[in-house]
């Protein structure tokens, strides 16, 4: 093993560059992890625009697919060469958040416990893995063993797109026989709409323009896409559900249009589930909102992670429940992740996920 | 009995007055209660003020304590003569919404059987309360004996004031060891810290600045009241809670400001737990908001109704665990019913609450 | 309309006989469907054998399909000739059980409004769907118009098996990615399995010996279905979950063998979702609850009923998310009623469900 | 510091003797904590009399207050000095239970991550805190500072007594309004009782016969003593609740005799809250259980545990919601504590919890 590794590094806005960096260290509760697939986020993107601000010189990535090289002295039941993924986001399981069952936001550092958005460290607080190594903290919370079987693209979703997107129907509450709406079908949409299906709605609607993604969608589980492009998608959604609304909408793009027609389409007393990432303050329609008065439950998610979650969602893998290979449209090696960036940036070529193989 | 009896009649914004009705004929699901005591609400003020429209020549309020005058023929399990109350609220119990257990958006006349704010009929889509007698439509579901040994004064508080305060508490799930801030000590907001006191929150901090509700507040249950004409609220209680927030925060008001407030002043992945009837569109800070990504809930509650929900409260006051008699300043006939608006509707005098006894 | 009709009636233990009843008489809150389509019940043959006592000349069944031939004078938002179910369980929707959505022990006669079983009225407490005619109590909130497009086959398990099968799933809290083994595949068994599936368990074990009813239950969800003639069925799980037990388990049987090896397969933590209508005490050993330490949960429901339930139920069926059609292996007209439970009460001819048309 | 200290060692069945034991050596992920004030449980007696096996030599005790003493190299956020506390279940945080709430039943060394009762490890797998020194393993998720101004005994009962009290009406989803009855006022039955008026129950029944526990039972919150000795306590239960039954009973004792009450005492659609350690196998009622179609639910509690749970515990006590100060009834130093057994084993002298200083 060489000392130095190949890594995606932020620079400045508009700069994610392929640089080399030392292979790190491994601490006692650490381990380190040889890549063997990653892709590229939406976030990432955001991080690339200077939406989401990082430090320079970070490397980029929170998707890890891998083996593990190196054990920390600490960390027992693993073993190295074992295959493995980490979550995006890698909760301590220490901390008084974890504690409480709220792993996302777990405060490290803080001397209560919690900090918002405190779990997503890979790619944001601490080198990512768009790599060749990465190093993975509180190991023996976070790491999670792929079953016998399942290839590393039929795991890559489990990190963050399939956590999310699940996570999204699981804070709706969806229940057997639910109507439930899904605002755009990208990757963590299409996602969303799988976790819809999976929990039991009896009626899907997805709402998306891109004639592939619709079709997609239809196979993740929708019964009625919606082009907004043509019609009104709330007066579509009340049509479909003949004035009633939907009991629960997951909105899956993160813009004020979106948050708004959500709010629209749900019934009173029913849920917007919020998994977008927004980058302006929303605004909440008097009129959709009854004054306060709709028993209306607006919730908002990050990806789940640890490893017995990761297990969870690679079990629904495993048994065939859901299928994420048609999400990956492109394959790149880490040399040509600058390519990989400007395409999936661009949303070029009917893009939806690339697979980075180092 | 006359057929003639006199009610608080809406006559136009502005102008609501003491005038003469007939005494409604009882169909077979109603019942026919004679007020005993009855209250007048914020939301009457509203609709005094033309802020919340109702239609010319109704009867207002929707809080009774009475006296069973009449009961319909398909009306069993009750006798005449019998003291009871009625939510502010009065679910049919039959709707598809009432069904699922969401009684305040229950949709009598829709075909799917749910209704924005549909559960609030008194005072609002049929006449209310404030009258010599009331006529309770499903009074099966909604007519609640009153436990021996209660005045009406100790019960007038349920229909509405209690079951909103306490839902508030009880929507955002606060569990034993919880820290809670309430946003307003006006009559609601005081019932609120009551119910984050009964279901076991460890510090509750009010936020109110007139010195005779932060009294009554902290005999409610607030360890600390925060005046925000002193201090800024969200840092008072970033202090008192070294950083960390708070778990529940309670909207007893229904501004942007309080609701602002109470966004920020919840840690990661805590509750806003929304009771005031706003009269704009809301703005949702993107900072306070985590961007989407603080595992934040917003939920917002309409007064629990139906007989159970009147029977559970009942049973909370009779066994001494809340007291809201101190809630009542101020005492009223009907024949003064528009001197007590004045009073109530300018705040004058300390008012909280008002009785009025026909 | 003719003023006498055709009944499946009870008389004494073994003897359930047609017999001729008067066509009852319409009460204000009541309707009478004409029963296009009905079937008989496990229950039934416990009723018939003498272990569950009803009272001699009542009429049994409890699982309708039909046409409203006519409303009660308080029943309003439906129209004679519409094509109805009606649930096995017929909440009031206004007893204090109802309205706190405990529907199945609705209490109409208590003062407390709470009954054991109270919500199981139709060929237990009045007469039941085993008929020409029926009379549905509280028919505002319990007649479930049929979607356009299904067929009376489709919708004939809505009423009980499929309500209480979802039901023991929703009861066990399955979450995406869970482990769940349901005991027994008998026609409860098996919609037990489908709402597992629904609800997205990842991995499904079935215990049942009988081949017919293992096949329909891989169709049904089941990824394993373990024959306990042929391996210790527990054994045979802490194989399949290598040692981890399942997160719930549910008992489709209604016996102590049966309840005993549900607990005894169910992870620390974990939850016994009990369907079975048991004939004799319980015993729970000291060893499979850990003394009562296991954190574990024992659960019990009872078939879930009123109009909305049945519209969430159909509406899963319309979209084709759960196929009962094939439990129907037989079909009878009214006339051959006794032949039809001799078939069923002794399980001939792989009987799983019959269709009586009156 | 010396390399040796007392400690209370189980020797065999009906030996637990003061001895000498070296002062253990301090890990990378624990701490060594200096016991100033620790207590003697019911399990210990059962240990003591050989009901609950342990191994020869081991140091009994699970309810530590102390003062760190040594912190591991990998432990960080604490200061050696610090006074806190640690709960009798010390869960790793990062075991797949832990990580899914299921702290007490965490599973470090299965491969699948849960093991029944296995978060319960000091004076059960590990030496405990009977003793001069304590080593708290995964130290960084189970110390809990104490707050400035509580003393050793205010926080004394937090570890074990008042977490498990409370888990049961937590586990029983105690509501405001809710009737509730808890079996045995021990010291866990009259934390129960404290943790129902904490969650808002209107009306608590107590069922114990000791005059001195039925006293202290009033001070915790019951609104009624049933002495069992004197008249048939469901019968007594029956008439308080005007024969409703209690919505939650919490058996708090660990006998059959209790067990088969509380089901029987309430309401269908109730829950049976169990905290008891039994002993022997349980047996259901077929009537009480409503030949399982009663909607009941049987639930059972292992001490919650971790920092998190501590720190709500304490804050509880902090805000005087809860006083178990007087439960405190008999001091002894460390050289004493056979006689301490002596005395809390025969439950001699009106012994509720003793306090030891080492």
């Amino acid at each position: 093993m060489a000392d130095k590794m190949r890594a995606a590094i932020f620079l400045e806005p508009g700069r994610i560059v392929l640089g080399e960096k030392p292979i790190p260290a491994v601490g006692p509760l650490d381990a380190l992890i040889r890549i063997t697939t990653t892709t590229i986020c939406g976030t990432d993107i955001h991080i690339l625009k200077g939406e989401y601000p990082v430090a320079s010189g970070l490397t980029i990535g929170h998707e890890p697919v891998g083996v593990i090289e190196k054990l920390g002295s600490a960390v027992a039941g693993y073993q190295e060469g074992q295959r493995v993924i980490a979550g995006a986001i890698t909760p301590s399981g220490w901390s008084n958040a974890s504690l409480d069952g709220c792993h996302s936001q777990c405060g490290r550092d803080t001397p209560h416990g919690f900090k918002a958005i405190g779990g997503w460290r890979f790619g944001n607080t601490i080198d990512g893995a768009q790599a060749e190594y990465l190093l993975v903290p509180d190991a023996i919370a976070n790491l999670a063993p792929i079953p016998d079987g399942l290839s590393d693209e039929q795991v890559l979703m489990c990190p963050d797109i399939l956590s999310t997107g699940f996570g999204g129907a699981e804070a709706g509450k969806i229940r057997i026989g639910d109507t439930v709406v899904i605002f755009a079908q990208g990757p963590i949409g299409l996602c969303a709409t799988a976790g819809a299906r999976l929990m039991g709605a009896a009626e899907i609607i997805a709402v998306e323009s891109v004639p592939e993604r619709a079709a997609i969608s239809r196979r993740m589980g929708a019964d009625h896409v919606v082009d907004f492009t043509r019609e009104d998608p709330v007066s579509a959604i009340m049509k479909i559900t003949r004035g009633r609304g939907t009991d629960v909408a997951i909105e899956a793009l993160g813009r004020q249009q979106t948050f708004e027609w959500a709010l629209r389409s749900i019934r009173p007393g029913g849920t917007l589930s919020s998994l977008g990432v927004y980058s302006e303050d929303l605004s909440i329609p008097l009129d959709a909102f009854a004054a306060g008065l709709g028993d209306h439950r607006i919730v908002t998610t990050l990806c789940p992670g640890g490893k017995e979650r990761m297990r969870r969602l690679m079990a629904t893998v495993a048994s065939g429940r859901v299928d994420t290979s048609t999400l990956v449209t492109h394959h790149f090696g880490l040399d040509d992740i600058e390519t990989a960036y400007d395409l999936f940036g661009h949303q070029r070529d009917g893009v939806l996920k690339v697979a980075i193989r180092p």
